[in-house]
């Protein structure tokens, strides 16, 4: 673990690895996407299956055991984690944030660092933590069962105003000056932050179905959902869509209760 | 607004505005806190009063009228917000990181600028993001009484689960070998992450003061404390602090419910 500082330099050079739960995308799929992308080869410690990805998981965030296996990085609270050479990182946007420029999907210095960072802080508020709580509103260590009361209530409240909202800052990114020629969020070309949307908009539509599918026909996002058919097309992308790499979604972020979504007086 | 490029080196030398809603700490707190210990000059639109930080915060974020003052930069979803020169950002995590190597409070480059950013994220995510929803579990726009229940539960968890979980990650940053000569959490000098630190503890203690007291007795956390203590000791925070500048805790992200932190059943 006590490396010479003048190793790190080989880090550039080194695999990446990915590690994270098996057997949903969850936050975990945001930093896949950027490599499937790039066409940058990675290790995933949920190709192990089951048993060996919760390990190396368990291993990395046990306060305990966490100590033996990350090196001199601080520690990790959560995953995903992207390991690098001897660099050990943690926090969604904080990989995305180190990846996208050694992959060629965000510049390397400038304001634009700041702006993209911006504009994904926000989507992941959006669509992954707030989307989070519509099922888990009182507490992530208790089934969705024991708290279904509130569940209704709190995804009652994202759909009518949450996600409108989220969608609606979306489209003005597309709107703004910022947002060159092209679909892309900002620039001229496609950056990580359309990947991240690409994902936010895919789980939210397993999640709440109706409810997007309302949204998308109201026509006030048109650019948002262009820029995700847009994703879904690239090569590289539509062949992992199609692929057993792409893990389906189930129990994680992005869940599929019907009832979340359900008007409480049908009529019909 | 169509300003050349050329133009955007001399926002190094402009004067830093911070954009916030006037009469709580809030996320702008984090800010506030660099400027202070940096000792850098800044405006603070909360200076202006209740009304006119009010307008100005809605004059950012409200899509209809964003766009005319956001200039060449993606639009602002919600506030705090920085300006300098020509340059707007938003999100806390991304303004701090923005701010914090141009006010001599983190490395300019290099593998640190991530690990400070990790920490940060995981202290704003713990002692911001998830304390504010002990109050709003259910919905920001609705009053707090009208989700006392939920607020009880959510409450309960966090005090019992979520709050322990989170000083022992800063504990573990403090024990790790990145955390290296004096109390800081990261190298041997103070950086922003410690001022982020501080105000999270400071927070959530006028939230749950009697949470936070059996924990700090607990012993578990010491290095913590310890560090927050360094910091309200700093010459400049000091100052601050006592000042009237220091906005008074009330009805934002820390909120002090007694109801929140009191045991089901009292045993005297």
């Amino acid at each position: 673990m006590a490396e010479p500082d003048s190793k790190r330099i080989k880090t550039e050079d080194a695999p990446y690895e990915l590690i994270y739960w098996h057997g949903l995308p969850g936050r975990g799929e945001f930093i896949r996407l950027l490599f499937v992308e790039a066409g940058v080869p990675f290790k995933d410690t949920s190709d192990k299956g089951h048993g060996a990805s919760i390990g190396q998981v368990l291993e990395l965030v046990s306060p305990d055991l966490g100590p033996s296996v990350q090196g001199k990085n601080p520690p990790v609270c959560a995953v995903p984690a992207l390991r690098h050479g001897d660099v050990l990182l943690s926090q969604t946007p904080n990989i995305l944030q180190y990846l996208a420029p050694r992959l060629g999907l965000a510049p390397k210095e400038g304001v634009a660092v700041y702006h993209l960072n911006q504009i994904v802080l926000t989507l992941i508020d959006g669509f992954v933590t707030e989307l989070h709580d519509t099922h888990h509103p009182i507490s992530v260590a208790a089934y969705y069962e024991d708290q279904k009361p509130e569940a209704k209530k709190r995804a009652k409240f994202f759909i009518e105003e949450r996600l409108p909202k989220f969608l609606g800052y979306a489209q003005r990114v597309l709107d703004a000056e910022t947002s060159g020629d092209g679909p892309w969020l900002y620039g001229d070309s496609l950056t990580y932050a359309d990947l991240v949307l690409f994902q936010s908009i895919d789980g939210t539509q397993f999640a709440f179905p109706k409810t997007i599918q309302k949204l998308k026909e109201s026509g006030k996002y048109d650019g948002v959902f262009k820029l995700y058919d847009t994703i879904k097309e690239r090569p590289a992308i539509k062949e992992y869509l199609a692929s057993d790499k792409r893990q389906k979604y189930g129990d994680g972020i992005w869940r599929h209760y019907p009832e979340l979504e359900e008007e409480e007086e049908k009529k019909e």
